[in-house]
């Protein structure tokens, strides 16, 4: 990785969706020296763009308006809130083939231009609309469900749902581009407004607009760009069933497992060795679930894991030092980029009051839907 | 190309998304002797499945659907209606470079459940919604620009574009699988209800559900699941800036001319070598701009070359055997797939009462929007 870019995640009524692109993406070119006629192949993550503000076709479109060459395929890849994750994938797949010196990848979402319930429907799109939709199950209420299920095989507690809530908002309000730069304590997540018992307000992650991009180079060139650049260890993307109700136990995503274990086996690297992580935190549940999926806690042990602190800056594994989806925003599009994007902030010591202190190797996870799609992502300097 | 599949292009108001891709799925495996346990990587082609149906994250939702194995990537591409032509291209590069043995592809595109002025709105976010769509410019009315410059520019007449749609419904008719199989005169679609001049009913394609799916495995294990595969000589994807007013002469498409270089390039072979061609006929005048683009025809004769029978099933290149978007139907993300589809059907000799004579080298060519992205494939039995 040569170079990376974000915008600010926000509620921008100002901005379109292609001004955050081609801004994130200039930010990822001057990070680099790369020119952009040297890119030869422009990945975009994108969830809902035409349902969001009507414009489909978006891979040209900003690819074009950031002054990439016309001639380069410009591909827009849709994987529910995996959408820029999967983008990194197939770019990096190509990259490490050999087919192309420098690959693009940016994931964007302007989403705060619609009212709550048009949102919310938009992104009932990433379940089963045939059969979740149709019933009213919203995400929340699937995510609820995850939620209570674990508490009766385990013993989760509301309160170790709200401790994920206060370490990502302590995080998140000392990250400059976070959406939402504000401390909340324990009482206050508890005394939330409820969305879909047992998730409160501050449960569940924010809507935002923005934008982040990366740019790829085989390792052998990556010298030429940047004295800089982070190593992709290990990289994978699996899938599962859409709807909640085809899986045998919702409280563990099978695809988060898999392309774990396949993450893990490329690195050469277990989850012990990895520093810090970046974390799918759509609802605070998600985030206790990908720790045990993940094998930083034991199954069904990612609750009190989180109470105790082990998942804080200062802790065994630092997760979400950004703030998460929870208060650096949930930009769908954007997110899977910009995990990457944050751990690799972390790994060249560049995350200020968010720096930790172990940041040789980290790892980024990025899940679609109720678990229909995960791509896992292991980054290291080593 | 060890297998391909295909449903009956139409109107299904009983059949949903889901339902047509598992169809094409299953013929395309059932075509091939692959078990669906095999199949390591899917690529799905869709351009607004959650405008058109509400239901996004078609990838794993289809591909679990259709039997595959949680934990394979499962991926959905949208570049317009380029979508399946770029999903094509990237499974192609996969299993190039050695990273799959066996790709799935398929595209879909459920488009009848929605009333004319929705689809017409849906269709415009393949432009640039923030001028010409607030313009107000509708694709036929794009398209008719295009058709006006080209009349002024060459000489071309509205008998010229006529003779288009009379020999691509003369096609259809004969095609089991198109959508209007509807012998139509000259007189009949010169006298046809004006859509935007100077393009009437007859020069527009049709608005259809469908599905088309193929397999691809690298060629040195081709044999081991079928004697019948094809051969990819050469493919590209390019791009284009997606307003028309972006570029210089809009009577020539950029991104078909430089993908067509590229892929001519890659198999080795010139416009001459081809035996015959499917190309995205969105209307008459596309494919006489893509007969140009792809220097089947000198540029600017690309009307009188029509008229005069070149492209005809016994003419110089038979050009879209299958009917064409204009009959065959146009479910737009399943177009790209379902040409090359269609082109593998002629050199294997199964069109039947569409056989061209000489069937060992074939093209496809696949367009998004008003030009902004192209994906030429050349196959060959050679």
């Amino acid at each position: 990785m040569i170079g990376i870019g974000k915008t600010a995640f926000g509620a921008f009524p100002d901005r379109d969706i292609r001004s955050l692109a081609v801004e994130a993406i200039g930010n990822a070119i001057g990070d680099s020296s790369v020119r952009p006629g040297r890119i030869e192949a422009f990945y975009l993550g994108n969830f809902a763009g035409p349902s969001f503000v009507g414009q489909n076709h978006l891979a040209p479109y900003i690819g074009m308006a950031a002054g990439l060459s016309p001639g380069i395929p410009c591909t827009r890849i849709e994987d529910a809130c995996a959408s820029s994750g999967s983008a990194f994938f197939h770019a990096w797949q190509s990259v490490a083939a050999g087919i192309y010196d420098v690959a693009l990848v940016a994931g964007v979402e302007k989403m705060t231009s619609q009212p709550t319930p048009k949102v919310t429907e938009i992104l009932a799109g990433a379940g089963d609309m045939s059969g979740e939709g149709l019933a009213g199950a919203t995400f929340p209420a699937l995510f609820a469900m995850i939620a209570r299920r674990h508490m009766y095989q385990y013993g989760t507690t509301r309160e170790h749902l709200a401790a994920v809530a206060v370490k990502n908002h302590a995080n998140g309000a000392k990250n400059p581009l976070a959406h939402m730069r504000k401390v909340v304590t324990l009482e206050q997540v508890l005394a939330g407004k409820p969305i879909a018992e047992p998730l409160t307000l501050y449960d569940c992650s924010l809507v935002s607009d923005g934008a982040a991009a990366l740019l790829l180079a085989p390792l052998d060139r990556a010298h030429e760009f940047t004295s800089r650049f982070v190593r992709v260890l290990g990289v994978a993307q699996t899938s599962d069933h859409v709807p909640l109700d085809q899986k045998d136990d919702i409280t563990t995503f099978g695809a988060v497992r898999t392309a774990g274990e396949k993450a893990y086996a490329m690195a050469g690297l277990g989850p012990r060795d990895i520093e810090l992580a970046e974390v799918h935190d759509c609802f605070t549940i998600a985030e206790i679930v990908a720790s045990e999926d993940l094998d930083f806690a034991a199954k069904g042990d990612g609750g009190p894991f989180a109470a105790a602190g082990c998942t804080a800056i200062n802790g065994k594994i630092p997760i979400n030092t950004s703030g998460g989806l929870k208060s650096k925003g949930h930009p769908v599009g954007a997110t899977g980029v910009g995990q990457i994007c944050d751990v690799v902030m972390q790994l060249r010591g560049d995350a200020g009051e968010r720096q930790v202190a172990r940041h040789r190797t980290g790892l980024a996870q990025n899940l679609g839907g109720s678990g229909a799609t995960c791509v896992v992502t292991i980054l290291g300097v080593r």
